[in-house]
This record gives structure tokens, sequence and C-alpha cells, in this order.
């Protein structure tokens, strides 16, 4: 796919500023600081994942997080979409699902078995999204998280 | 914390017993060579995940596979609790939660910011253990998979 970007160190400017968007957007309160702090590996090229810029390198509209984690149900690495943005002006012309796409075709060649995100139950339009890119929903489990 | 015992290549027969035993228990249907073709990375080194030993080394009675993300909300790695078995003859006894408290500790002591695990939402039991050890649920929030 053309219009997706493995972004690395070189592209920490760009992503930052489109991080900040999607964080204001959806109301999280991060620093730039700890936002840097946590993109730095996986644009350093960590097996922890990697994020790729979507649309023109230079002037990207959107990027797309995965962070890797191994599975012993699937025997092998499984993704996770941590994140997904792309800009409000440019949205419902079909780049997030032509961006997931090329996700999903490029892991798989690279062996990965799986590929997951967490979706709010509430917000629809992102259901559909994945639902439409043929994501099931794991029915009957909850996450359980403490922080360390 | 004493029976908790890091595995290595060395301990795969030991483990591949007790992992059979648990996915008969709860009725998945693996086989020996997808199993040890699962868990071979995370005996020897991998840094996407590792497995602990429950109990005595030379027979351990359960065993804890923790698998590594990373989390951009964090800013830093995240553990994920993939499997987590007792033999059943020496439950109720606060092995699970003993496991539990050490690998939180040594997970915290090298630098990991969280740890997470999906319960099943009928299992009362295990949910109860996890709340007991400081595991908060994500409500609201589903996982979507696609297989690759």
């Amino acid at each position: 796919m053309r219009s997706l970007h493995l972004a690395g160190p070189e592209d920490a400017e760009k992503l930052l500023k489109l991080q900040s968007d999607f964080h204001t957007e959806i109301g999280i309160d991060s620093d730039a600081d700890h936002r840097l702090q946590a993109i730095a590996p996986l644009l350093d090229g960590s097996p922890h994942g990697a994020i790729w810029l979507i649309g023109p390198r230079r002037a990207p509209v959107g990027y797309i997080a995965v962070t890797f984690t191994w599975s012993l149900e699937f025997g092998g690495l499984e993704g996770v979409i941590d994140e997904l943005f792309i800009r409000p002006k440019v949205r419902k012309r079909g780049m997030g699902g032509e961006a997931l796409s090329g996700i999903v075709k490029s892991l798989a060649e690279a062996g990965v078995r799986a590929l997951s995100l967490e979706v709010d139950m509430t917000d629809d339009a992102t259901q559909r999204l994945y639902r439409r890119n043929h994501f099931l929903p794991r029915e009957g489990y909850q996450t359980m998280t403490r922080l360390l």
C-alpha cells in the first residue's frame, strides 16, 4: 500500500502532532514528554511494536500504532492496534479501512497470527469499521488490569 | 518468592504436562507439537514473554505464563497473564495468589508498568482471585480479533 509508511525516529515530530490531536479529540490529557517517551522505542525498532504513517510521508493525515505480544493459543505473535487516527478533515473517504487492509496484509506476510484491539462498546462507528474488516468481537470476556 | 522459578528449555517437558492438564480441564483441544512450538520461544528468552513454574522446580504444581506488549498509554511494557494453572489437588491453599504477588513484585522491579488479563465474565472464582490482588475490570470495552 503506497500510503502507509513505517515511521522512524525522523518522523517523531509529525507523529507527536497527530497524536496530540487524537488525544485532545478523545479527551486524554497526555503531555508531549510522556508521549515521546512512549513512542520513541517503537520508532527505534523495538520488537514490541511499530507505527505507520497514513498518507503522504511528508504530510501524513493519520497513523496506526500496532504493538506485538505473544499468544500461546495461536502459537505466535499477535498484533494489537493500540491507536488508529485519521484527521477529521479527511474522514469518510475509506482511508481507515484502506490502512487496516494494508496493515493486515503486511503483518500476515510477516507471520503474525492475529490482530486485535479493544473497542469502546458504545462506539458504533468504530465497531462497524472493524466488523467490515473481518474483526469479530470476543464476547463474554473482560480485561482486568493492575497498575504496577 | 522461593516457589516461583523462571522456566528454561530444560523445563519444557514438565511444563507441557501441566499445560496439557490445564487445557483438558478448560476444554481446549491442543496438541503437544503446537504447544511446544508456542512455549519454546518463551523458554529460550524471547522478549515477548516468560513462564514461571510454581512450587518446587523438580515437581512443580502449576505455572504462570506472562506475555509482554507495549502500552502507549502507560509509556512502557505491559504484561498480560496468558495462562495461570494450579493442579486441582493443591488448590484453595493460596498458591495462586502467592504466585500472583511474586510475579507482580518481580515485574514491577523490572519496570513493567501494568499487568492485565482477560477473564471469563461468568467465572466468579477467577474474578475474585484477581480482585483480591488489586486488578480492576476495564468496563465498557470489548476485544475484537481478526485471525491472519
